[in-house]
């Protein structure tokens, strides 16, 4: 397995480094804490789930400014000698608290939560948002899919529409996170490890001279792993197409694993394409369908009584389009020895370095969040977020991706359905606690 | 300038090597031409603006599977060794016709067609997708920004919610080309030589015993490059400490640049700010606006009178959000010795190797564009599809992205008004030339 390509220190905005440079200038060089959490005022999802842990661990770990990052902030003629002569000594020290990956959380919650010398939480701000943000946007999409989709396995499709190369992987990642079961992304199978997925396009049915021709062609490559496209010229003619070649294929011992509706109305295509293919005997050949779907068409098409086993998913997922981007900020909350409280109209914050208690019914299904002091103490009331880091150092291995992936389905599988709705807004309950209400009057 | 990560051939969907092994089983090896073009039935945009070509030759310059590529193949078990072996000695021959960068271009026109065997052109899709796509989305966005925005110079704060890593600095990149002044992106200041900016955040101001305190302190490290972010508290009372640190800095013969609002109601607040400042003789104080903006938030500013310098942009430009993809696709149209067309119910493609015609009038603005074949003669018509790339070599040296950038500035003043409207779907004029059109009609 290959690792991500590593951002580097200069993968921020340069008013993280005009700070820093102003409080090495005036030695404020105090801890502070940092919360990094999803406004409440985008009301497009119920709930989200926790992703990009590992990246910001290994980042943090190996945090420092090479020869090359320093020469190009001298050319900037922005820094002063001292700083830059600092900042190639810099490492990251610090300490963090984080929700493992695949965990549910809500708006309001902090996600990730870092104490550290002030310049050093500060200069990591823009890659923590990017980092977390992005990933937990995704999974979050993804668990609204896998929410409609029931038992039917969906594939990430969203590699070419993806914003960006970086973002392609860490959709496959963050999508199998949340239950996917494959990618169509080779780069990422090879990175983490998912398992991937893909047979034809258009393009090779027109290389041949007709459809069957290209069917059987590409049956005798992949005998046992054929999956068909039907749709290049007419989708009904593709199945008679497709059951012609399968019967051969069946002759020669092997068997057609499927087909795959890219256009027109899926729900009747699906049922007619499965006639045809029941009438045939052919009834292990799986429909597959791809071309828009997100979690609204697949609910739409399954209400429909869609005939479809299996749903590739991509640019609608990849790209979150219904919701591009999250209100995701990262908060001093903590500063030398007070609480630090921010009151801009629309963005507020809660002081104090926190804990998030779930408490949950006898069954282990969620009942309620508590936003607390990290040092409070809440009977029958799990905490969420655990030290992952200090003094700069990851505390444990990464889980492998599936072990997460478990972790996510058994959480899923604790929160009511009424907050998995994808089209109503229901606010699942998150309190504060006595003494963090009390912290914020007082501050 | 450091160099994007290069993404390598295994940054592909799964189905591009499928594909490709039977082609190899079956010796289909002839030339295929492949079109990338973005469909008609995507409403959200007038006009787009071509970016991602110069990565686009890098990488297919580069183009060649590593050893460990290789491995990772062999360990799906899905390959055969001939074909492997086959793969470990490939690299990119073809031939590509595109338009430049910068280039203002419309739906269903080529922005660019490759000429390769057929296993390399196909190869190659998603890759050209995800590159040319996502870079043009986000030009496209920039432009109507800059559209709106008139002389204001607009900077790129976007880093912190772009979608991952890469989308920031092609963000940053994509933004600059369409004529943005400069970006918060560091780390894209080094890899492309674009002007960086930013000053501080709200924690800054947090971090000291009060706002005058910060913004004194922070004038001591930046005694000429100071803008302080007003609105941490209350924008009129950080207005007024402002006015008496910028008073301060005259005295040791200095000045205070600007400051910065980032909530609340920015026409309103902008004004009341605005006068503070010339009310104490500072009338050059710039007022720099950030939170939320794109270009229907600067239309709407502007047009309530708002006394903004400059604007960050962020998070709703840098993922596109009011069309966060862009339905780009990558058709092949001809094939050995004929031409090949799609039929599949909205998702029809043009047959043969094509070129793009400007016809403008005498003081050189645009009035309509014709798709031909690529070998028409269209009288006093400009055509925008370069040959690029031969027997995959980079035909000539990559343009500075500042020459980029005044051609688009160029080209984008030859525009039209009407088809710059944010608002107004307005079909620029294209058409099909004759012999593209007899052509279809004999497909």
């Amino acid at each position: 397995m290959t690792k991500a390509h590593r951002a580097g220190p200069l993968f921020t905005d340069l008013y993280e480094l005009t700070m820093a440079a102003s409080y090495f200038a005036h030695q404020v060089v105090s801890t502070a804490t940092f919360s990094l959490f999803i406004r409440e005022n985008y009301l497009k999802r119920n709930f989200f789930v926790a992703a990009g842990l590992e990246d910001v661990l290994d980042e943090l770990a190996a945090f420092r400014f090479s020869e090359q990052d320093i020469k190009y902030l001298q050319t900037t003629g922005i820094f002063s000698n001292d700083f830059l002569s600092y900042l190639s000594e810099l490492r990251f020290s610090g300490e963090i608290y984080a929700m493992p990956e695949g965990t549910i959380f809500f708006a309001n919650e902090p996600v990730l939560e870092v104490t550290a010398p002030i310049i050093e939480a500060q200069m990591i701000e823009t890659f923590l948002l990017n980092t977390i943000g992005f990933q937990s946007m995704i999974a979050s999409k993804a668990a609204r899919c896998i929410h409609v989709a029931g038992d039917r396995p969906l594939i990430d499709f969203s590699l070419r529409r993806t914003q960006g190369q970086d973002a392609g992987h860490k959709v496959a990642r963050s999508t199998y996170l949340a239950g996917f079961a494959a990618t169509s992304n080779v780069l990422a199978g090879q990175m983490f490890g998912i398992p991937i997925s893909g047979t034809m396009a258009h393009s090779y049915v027109e290389a041949f001279s007709g459809e069957r021709v290209a069917f059987s062609a590409y049956s005798e490559t992949f005998p046992d792993h054929s999956i068909f496209l039907i749709d290049t010229y007419n989708t009904i003619d593709g199945a008679e197409n497709a059951v012609t070649v399968a019967k051969q294929m069946e002759e020669n011992g092997h068997s057609l694993i499927g087909v795959r509706l890219d256009s027109g109305d899926m729900a009747d295509l699906s049922q007619k394409v499965r006639k045809i293919f029941d009438d045939a005997g052919l009834y292990d050949v799986k429909i597959f369908a791809s071309s828009g779907f997100d979690e609204f068409k697949i609910a739409k098409v399954i209400a429909q009584g869609a005939k479809i086993d299996a749903f590739g998913v991509g640019t609608k997922v990849g790209v979150s389009a219904d919701a591009p981007y999250l209100d995701v900020v990262y908060k001093m909350v903590h500063f030398k020895d007070r609480e630090v409280r921010k009151l801009s109209p629309g963005k507020m914050t809660l002081a104090g370095e926190k804990q998030v208690f779930r408490k949950s019914d006898p069954n282990g299904r969620y009942l309620e969040d508590i936003i607390g002091l990290r040092d409070d103490i809440i009977d029958q009331a799990k905490p969420l977020l655990n030290k992952v880091m200090e003094n700069g150092e990851i505390l444990r291995p990464h889980p492998p991706l599936q072990t997460i992936q478990d972790r996510f389905k058994n959480n899923f599988a604790l929160l009511d359905d009424r907050y998995k709705s994808i089209f109503e807004h229901n606010a699942y309950p998150v309190t504060l606690s006595k003494s963090l209400q009390n912290l914020q009057e007082r501050t």
